[in-house]
């Protein structure tokens, strides 16, 4: 009977009982276009692998050293040099930042000491291309309890931290990244954890799709012995769906971008608290009695509006949908088209997705000291081109932080100049990328596990009741406790005691 | 038969711009199970019908007049018998009732005003059953102004306002409705609005399904001159999908129950405030310091949680749904079982459309003066019968609040015996019934518009197109300015400029 | 005579120890004119014993009983008539509100409690005028527990509940009041309760000062045997100031309306919960996405901000005062002149303390539909006699609103003509007037026991220590915890382990 | 006629109309003993001095000159070597920060072009001992604007930002102060500053009252010529009452710590934003579903739980005195003893101003990973020595971040050794700052134009309407917009137009 049902939960692994009732649930995976395909994107390298990244930053890498990693011959104390990084010597700095992470995901250890027993990725090879954090590397040392070998290469030439680039190479896993590479280097790093004598990877962790479109490009043979892909960003889910479109999808793909916890996390409760921090670390700014005006009013601008407002700023709202902009009316904020307040704003941020909504007209009327930020998606929400004018002057007046100056002496603060201000400028933190990391975990469980014909050559999502299992992995970090159904309850709401809760057409919205 | 495509707007009325083109798309409507389609519910005549309700009263009631208005023989001025209500001469109290309403119905007058030209209802012959109360008559007298005739009787034997029933009568609309209808007038006002000689409906408006009910029991042939239903509330809704799945429902209905932003204002906004009001006009309690569990964090349990911690509650959330529990838990609610925090709270609210959330067992354990009370759905949520036992006295001490005593001295303060305690002890402000309202005329205007074949034997959600129109015609009460998409933007995002903004799948989710 | 200290815990009281000790203090007690210092007030009857009061309200009262209580022959159960109520036979009822109210006022309970041993107010003879409510029914009631005999009148002419005095009445205290006295009415209960062969009051209670006015002019030698006056209201310790300052006041006197405690709960804690009870029982109105300014920033204004901006509203503030003004630019208010909004607000409220803050001009130029009312004090801050000019209509549309129309049709929503909105469209919660009462019952203890000498023919504020054990006494109905000083820490900050914690300057200040 | 009349504006400077009538009034000066007179202190070197600070630290700063600037020889461009910094050449960075400082510095700006005609202070020769910040290099640059000469020493050794200090310098001011200085040259600087050939100070702006001390110390015959100190820090003022109680000091001293504009910015407002930041910067955790326990409910304990709160942090408070623990409990907080919670809570932060709040025995029972932090004073709160013994591990993880470590394993986050988060670890906002130096700038006005007589060899407050001035300078900020008395109202009010509106004994209180 198991042969039809998709579960995660196969024998061989001992999940939760009602993950395994789950497996006798005949579901039907969403697809769907997500909203990303409304935009057009076409790239050789992805943009995202080229964006600047600041997070908690290098801590010990002041090093002078100019020499290429490609060139240097490293060893980790076991005598391997099947990895290239920055600097071996600094895995121990590295980590202890692992170890600091690692005591806030609590799911990753759940799954970890749940898998001492089984091993539900034993005979996975797994080839990732994520960025190299401390958080990654808590995910990628987990797929290894769990059973797996792991190859890795980082998504963004910036966005390493060599010292946990340096931990994992200790430890053993093969990572092929340091921060500051070249596109060269990129593709490069990317070969080495593919192009293996001896090894072939079964599945596929991506965040952009350069991996996975490398292996389409190079190596699409090797598809023949991959059992699926899993990809966590809107840039490379809409990649997959695209190739799903054209028809040239040749294995299943897991978008875990649009699960619903990660989505919820990514979204409203994360940006309310980098919005803040994002601010607060580049301007130093006070926010009590600040104008801000927030243009669109979807979760991200849900979060942002919440956040100022509870800190004593007075928030203005612009929105394009009605229903958002009713929703941001019963909030409590005005809505205005920008013109109406541009003129008197302290600080303006775009989170709509959308582009040239901050426009060089808008940056002209604003005043003298008035910051710009962009919290939306990619660099387009800005029209930083527009200020790229022989008359403005640019100043750097800290990292991230520039001053455009018109001709008039009136300076705007251009934040990151125009990139995401929460990737750029704050840190993300640990528990949030600790559920994007759980969920991968599951997706890649899943892939790997589920019997032939459960997924086709398409783009699914995570199965709502996976999503809940994500969720009820992160309570206890809350001290939180989950009602149970009565079964006089579950038959009057028509439910299983053990979910799913929420219907298969439930999104995250808005 | 699609080819013209479906549109609200046909050419004899002046839609907006927006709506028109809204015709050219091809909408595939959406048809769902609500999730009220898990519970199971069977009746004669209807639950919501016997529901007590109180809303602003009648405030020139203080008649002793105990003639059934059946009994009674009434003219308006206009020499008019083609009604039965309490007391004609009440019109005028119910008059300036209905005018204060106007002041906060804005969207429907906008509606009264473009049909000055053209009348979008003409010809239409809708009977309707609904809450007879000033907002009602606001929209009764809308339809009018269209161009419909309508007649009407009430959805509930106690909810009828007998000064706007007057006022509605005086003014030419064959109304039937009073205050206290047993179960027989019940019927026979319905009867009296359909069984007419020589007027038969071709629209029906209903509320709870009871009319309905009646015309496929009594006159089952009327349904072949009838072009549509619209139906509003949640057990209407439910039957009309049963009757859909035993094929039985013989026209095309319009489920506006589920729109958008009807569902994000009865629930998340409109009970922000009537948690508050509700618990004030019942008990004049102070809400600072109180601790308070809220059982389920669904949009109502988020509306009460957050007016309660703004007013200082100490707020406990039990929730099913680890999704939902998450989001309790950023919310900055302790997550907990009803049994970890029911000897400490003040307050009880449910808000789960659960049963029996509230057991015996817990009342038991309750502290003296703790309040109880029931946001969710019926009155299934708090077990009542358990309390209706010897040792048990109930002592009613005001309106809508009885002392239940327990043998050692200990009161528990329910309210509403346990039925909706925002329909019975707080009024619905007239800006969230005129959202329902504009829902339901937009919802008429398109069945009976709608080009033959648009429309099947089913039940079908408004498109979003309509829901959208209903939150922008509602924006300049809030003097909202609504930001439009450039050429470019839209382009770039894949939209039409006008709208709709949201997929077809979405749905107002918690 | 300052030797032994004062104290409100003499030998004959089992106080707490730290109260105990706190007779070991020399104090210095406050004197000081009060901020209503600034304001001439005269008058013979108080102004405030004739404002308008709509409370809880008569629940049983629609009797058509036109007798005078003063024309009727009335007992109680036990054969007594030393009394005059509307009508003895609504004593049940009355029993029934007092005590839920003794639910919601721990404090006096536990007053009680510890009074059951011993008698700090045995011999007092305790006249009182106050509003008669449930609540003030357990004040006397518990004064009488400990030790009092007491005779109480009415403070006002329409507040007092029949059925409460009723209970009063019955249960043995001489109780001369009812609700719709004359103003002739007024006088002679109060001459009853203090004009009574063989008993002479030697304490007085008094709420605006009318009690006090009496006796000076009619029984002026009374005051020989009066140990104290304690008064409530901001009315009545501006009179008293002005007796002392004019060298009248010939015994000492207590001003609890300046306490701490008190302040705090009746402004800011009070007034954020009534503003929107106010609101909603009058209009009915949501509160979600309305524009309002709130004219007056200190405690209420405070209060009546954070509850409308938690609400959704969207909140302007006018200030006099820069101080005020910063602190409701932090705070995330857009502090403007009333001008500048006045067309484009949907309601104005005042909280100033001041007159003519709302102007016919003002009115002249508020938008159709504009709700008006005053939370500050007395009815002078919306300048309603401007409104009383013949081409303006007023229609009473319901009990406390009134629209008052303009020529052209625009309507102004006027709340109880100008009064205060929450004492007459609202109820304060019982938990607010416990700790007002907590605090008379301590006051009145501490003057009847204080050693002579301790407190001369002047106003008094009081002590700090009491203030702080009234807050005390409330604290375990939040279950709230306090922390104990170690005698390290206590030594560190240079205090008494047992308090004051505040300095004697300490005042509830903005 | 100015002999008598106390007035920061003489005829020499023109103050704004109300700044000159308040010359009219007759004032009666504050005398009191600020709370921290309840602690013993006792140093040589002040505590402060030596506290580790980091601000927005050094960002040009990574040079490895050892040299101590004591021996190099520097000389800015006009050829004067008048200072000593760490590095003349940093000067162009250090002018950009301070250009950035004077954007959101409006008051010192406004007093500076006030002062174009007319000079207060021309004569004075102001020495002065702060923070060498970008924010006082504003203040100090403006009182030269007002015609003030200045020498400036650092008020601890840690907190100078070089490249500001070049900037000073290279400006033309008499600058002494690095980051890094040892005990000898914290009084070699200050010596510096103080010793001069043909020049004696006239006014002293102390923080912290080391530079005081000197003087008293060394140069006591030098406070002949001085008309006045003006002192910022609690530490400082106390020093002050101190020496006054003693009969020792010899001029007027003017508290500027406790005026009310300060303090509400000092400790509500700032706090309010600074935990959230210090805790970010150090730990980038998340705060949403956080449970933290906020020691005292003063102004600081409510910023941290206001902040918390909004963030979606579970907040439980202790306190000690009833009053502040009921508003806490009004708030919506739980009021529990810390060893209640101790065991569950995320974070722990100190607000009482008290020592040994967080005991050896409270950090034993702390769950792992608990973070602990002290906002309150100095670095008593936290028992941090008790954590200084063998069986535990210290770990510096961060800068300002320890892990101590059980020998369980068990980790406690130790936030900058217990001293204050809000100075180690965030920044504190420009807009703080300038009301801290608009404060002390008037203050300087003030004491050097007094007409002899008008302050005694005594500790003074600021003047009411020099506070609300302070406040009125800095609304323009925020586009605010003050209502201004009529006549009429005034006098109701018993007011002067102008203000003060406060009343002298009017401290910002909790």
């Amino acid at each position: 009977m198991e042969e039809t049902g998709p579960s995660p939960g196969t024998s061989a692994f001992n999940m939760p009982d009602w993950l395994i009732q789950f497996a006798d649930q005949k579901q039907e995976f969403n697809k769907r276009p997500t909203k990303i395909g409304r935009r057009s994107l076409s790239r050789s390298i992805s943009q995202s692998s080229t964006d600047s990244y600041s997070s908690a930053a290098s801590y010990t890498d002041s090093s002078d050293d100019e020499t290429s990693p490609r060139d240097k011959q490293q060893k980790n104390s076991k005598g391997s040099s099947d990895f290239c990084v920055k600097n071996i010597k600094q895995a121990e700095f590295g980590r202890r930042e692992i170890e600091i992470a690692e005591q806030e995901m609590p799911a990753l250890m759940a799954l970890r000491k749940r898998a001492q027993g089984e091993k539900p990725l034993a005979g996975a090879k797994i080839v990732g291309c994520t960025h190299i954090t401390a958080q990654t590397a808590v995910l990628i040392e987990t797929l290894g309890a769990l059973g797996a070998q792991c190859r890795w290469a980082a998504c963004n030439i910036y966005s390493t931290l060599n010292e946990v680039a340096a931990a994992l190479a200790e430890s053993g896993v093969p990572v092929f990244s340091w921060k500051g590479e070249s596109e060269d280097d990129f593709w490069w790093c990317i070969d080495r954890c593919v192009n293996v004598e001896g090894w072939q990877p079964n599945t596929i962790l991506d965040d952009g799709g350069d991996l996975t479109h490398w292996i389409y490009k190079k190596y699409p043979n090797m598809f023949k012995k991959i059992k699926g892909i899993v990809e966590e960003s809107v840039t490379g889910v809409h990649r997959l769906y695209q190739l799903s479109k054209a028809g040239k999808l040749c294995v299943p793909a897991m978008n875990v971008n649009d699960s619903v916890t990660k989505q919820k996390f990514d979204n409203l409760y994360c940006c309310r608290e980098s919005i803040l921090d994002g601010l607060k670390r580049t301007t130093d700014m006070m926010f009590g009695g600040k104008q801000v005006v927030v243009c669109g009013y979807g979760e991200v601008g849900k979060g942002c509006c919440a956040a100022l407002k509870a800190m004593g700023s007075i928030v203005y709202v612009t929105e394009i949908d009605p229903i958002c902009a009713l929703q941001a009316c019963m909030d409590g904020f005005r809505l205005v088209k920008l013109n109406e307040v541009i003129r008197q704003v302290d600080i303006v941020i775009t989170c709509t997705g959308n582009k040239n909504v901050v426009t060089r007209e808008h940056l002209d009327r604003m005043k003298n000291g008035c910051i710009v930020c962009n919290m939306g998606h990619s660099n387009t929400e800005i029209d930083v081109a527009s200020l790229r004018t022989p008359e403005l002057t640019w100043e750097r007046v800290r990292s991230q932080v520039d001053h455009v100056i018109w001709p008039d002496g009136k300076r705007i603060v251009l934040l990151a100049e125009g990139r995401l201000l929460n990737l750029s400028c704050s840190t993300v933190p640990t528990f949030v990328l600790s559920i994007t990391a759980t969920t991968q975990a599951l997706a890649l469980i899943e892939l790997y596990n589920a019997p032939e014909g459960r997924y086709k050559q398409d783009v699914y999502l995570l199965p709502k009741k996976m999503d809940e299992y994500v969720a009820s992995l992160h309570l206890p970090t809350f001290d939180a406790h989950l009602t149970e159904l009565s079964d006089e309850q579950a038959k009057y709401l028509g439910l299983n005691k053990n979910g799913p809760f929420k219907p298969n057409y439930y999104r995250c919205q808005i």
